[in-house]
């Protein structure tokens, strides 16, 4: 197999032609079953690696994933990531649907604050099993009760778009609930990554200040001028010269935030909510981005997790019982607070059961924070792989249990 | 200057920020004096190199590009080049205008034989006191002919776009020519590397045969199955499965290109050429990835290429003087060869001399050329730097002798 790495260069390509390939036609063969394409990308990239390739081919996988290899690949994939949630933000739209607006904000907390509380209830428990002894107990534990919380919100607005939902009542509270739950996830996560990378209280207190005087720059000075830049652009007739402005705001932003110590995403995040809507800016950037992020750069970053996911790590039926019981803590608390949280609000049965179903998708968002608490050293690959699989598990309940509670929908 | 690059990521995302910014930078001043825009990315990369940035800051620039944290910046350019080359082989018409068929032929041959002799002779007489010793004579001689002999099609296309003459006489002739000089320069240096990089002559025989075998696959059964696949796809609705599996194509046929011995480019340049133009398909696939490979990565290549041209290195008059030498050459052959080949083919002397200037562009083509010949350790570092700057001055000069020779065509 030495013949397909024969430099670096032939190397790197050999890797994103793999990794393109199996994510595509993985994303073929889930089409035909109703699963959205996110699914392909979550398996893709365990697929290529100890899970499968790794065990079946060791010599294959080795040749073409050597560890000193990988360098390039994780770089270019977190870059590919940084743009992505860029794309995540400008899709993110707060201000509209004033009317459920209240529903959303109460369903959106309970579907946080349940699951959350949950995982950390889980989390104090696994702790002595679970957990290195070197990592401190209060990171672990807001960490895994973080990653319990989180909500993807491109996965939900695929699914909603694919069924012809997002126009219905349903389909508007879910998206706002999405959108609320995504910021609240974010803060929650910068803020659990300063605690945990901080050595002291004091230095987790400094990074939280910084982000916060970060943000209060972003939304306070650069908002108001890339509003008035945003006026006298239009969307039909961006130059190059606007778009390597605005890669270059995101790759600034970027930067600030991993230097203040919480995850370059987050820069690229934050940028992407706070630009300016008008003329068809928005779109017109995403239409010019998206194909080269998500079909070429971003599969790089999902297979560099697949890669470290490894499912033969889950020795014996005590380790499948806690990963069976993770899968229970993060559905009941977002399932379930979700569901609660709409009945009361007024939905009937039916919407709350559905509007759970939809919250509790993880999907991509989910394997984003999970690789952050890996590169921490907050959860060992084993509990890594127990929540990709919980990740999977609950992504790929969506699409079967929504035909379950809404039949007629589609 | 240590905290831009706290870890590997704000590292890599601080160096493509500033390669950004820098040539963006400098595009919007060469704007103003009417220069095109690729001069920029031609100079940036140069300033911020040890000719500017490493001998004004040297510790900017050592902290900024590390020797050691230039291998992602490397691979991703050279991806970047890789589709760079895909989206120019794409824009190469080569059926239209039958009736200059004849006239373009000849100019654009005159064109290559006259430089790539001149440029023969004087690294035959250059080898003694330029060439490392362990450098074949024979590669030495041909790669410096080859590099004379280069047009940049893209850059030739661009000034005619925007002094308006595409549709002129004229600019269909130059067109053709250049188009024509492209595909005969890269058969040239496919040829010429495969001689450099083979220890021994049936070596070189065996890197030129399977390059003629690929590309009569290429031709032969990749071209008729893609055309039939691009009948059933249209321009206007490409689905990203669709995009993705051209990627793949692109990805695999410079993977081939490269294993084989020349270089990875060739295989993007060939499957442009021949990708089917039916259905808008071309240019729904250039607007697709145009914007991200034209101002993120493909800069990453120019800026590792300047980084490595070092103008200090041309200590003393005599260095000079093969500079000027070498500047002369190059536009004796290329200039010389095509006006007078126009003139002798019925164009008036200053349409003649008007396709002299625009075919004396080196633009980017050069610089890639270079950097092969430099990566084969073909060049010598000198040397690189005299070319380099032979390519900056012939690409520099073609609009302001423009305007000097056809005063009135704007």
């Amino acid at each position: 197999m030495t013949w397909i790495i024969h430099d670096p260069l032939t190397h790197f390509i050999a890797q994103i032609a793999a990794i393109t390939v199996t994510t595509r036609l993985i994303g073929l063969l889930l089409e035909r079953v109703g699963q959205p394409f996110v699914i392909a990308e979550m398996i893709g990239g365990i697929l290529l690696g100890p899970s499968l390739l790794g065990w079946l081919a060791p010599d294959v996988s080795h040749a073409l994933f050597a560890p000193d290899s990988l360098g390039a690949l994780k770089l270019v994939g977190q870059l590919g990531l940084v743009f992505f949630m860029f794309l995540i933000g400008l899709q993110l739209e707060l201000s509209h649907q004033p009317k459920n607006r209240w529903t959303s904000i109460v369903i959106a907390q309970s579907g946080m604050v349940a699951p959350f509380l949950c995982g950390c209830a889980l989390a104090y428990w696994m702790y002595p099993h679970y957990a290195a002894a070197t990592t401190p107990r209060l990171a672990f534990i807001l960490f895994i009760g973080t990653a319990m919380s989180v909500t993807a919100f491109p996965v939900l607005a695929r699914i909603l778009r694919e069924r012809d939902m997002l126009g219905s009542r349903l389909g508007m509270i879910v998206i706002a609930c999405a959108a609320i739950d995504d910021l609240s996830a974010w803060c929650l996560l910068a803020f659990v990554v300063a605690v945990a990378r901080s050595s002291s209280l004091a230095s987790a207190a400094l990074t939280t200040g910084c982000a916060l005087a970060f943000i209060v720059l972003v939304v306070g000075v650069v908002r108001p001028l890339l509003a008035r830049w945003g006026q006298r652009q239009s969307g039909d007739s961006l130059t190059q010269n606007a778009i390597a402005f605005v890669i270059v705001l995101v790759l600034v932003s970027s930067w600030t935030t991993e230097l203040i110590g919480i995850h370059a995403l987050f820069g690229g995040f934050l940028l992407g909510v706070i630009f300016p809507r008008a003329n068809g800016l928005a779109t017109a950037l995403a239409r010019r981005f998206e194909d080269v992020i998500v079909i070429v750069f971003l599969p790089l970053f999902f297979a560099y997790s697949g890669l470290r996911t490894q499912i033969g790590l889950l020795g014996g039926g005590s380790d499948w019982a806690i990963c069976a019981l993770i899968i229970f803590a993060a559905s009941a608390g977002k399932l379930g607070g979700c569901s609660i949280a709409a009945r009361l609000t007024g939905s009937s049965w039916r919407d709350a059961g559905a509007i759970g179903v939809l919250m509790n998708t993880r999907g991509l968002m989910e394997l984003v924070v999970l690789n952050i608490g890996y590169d921490l050293g907050i959860i060992s690959p084993v509990v890594f792989s127990m929540m990709v699989l919980m990740a999977l598990v609950t992504t790929l309940a969506a699409v079967p249990l929504l035909r379950l509670v809404q039949p007629r929908s589609h």
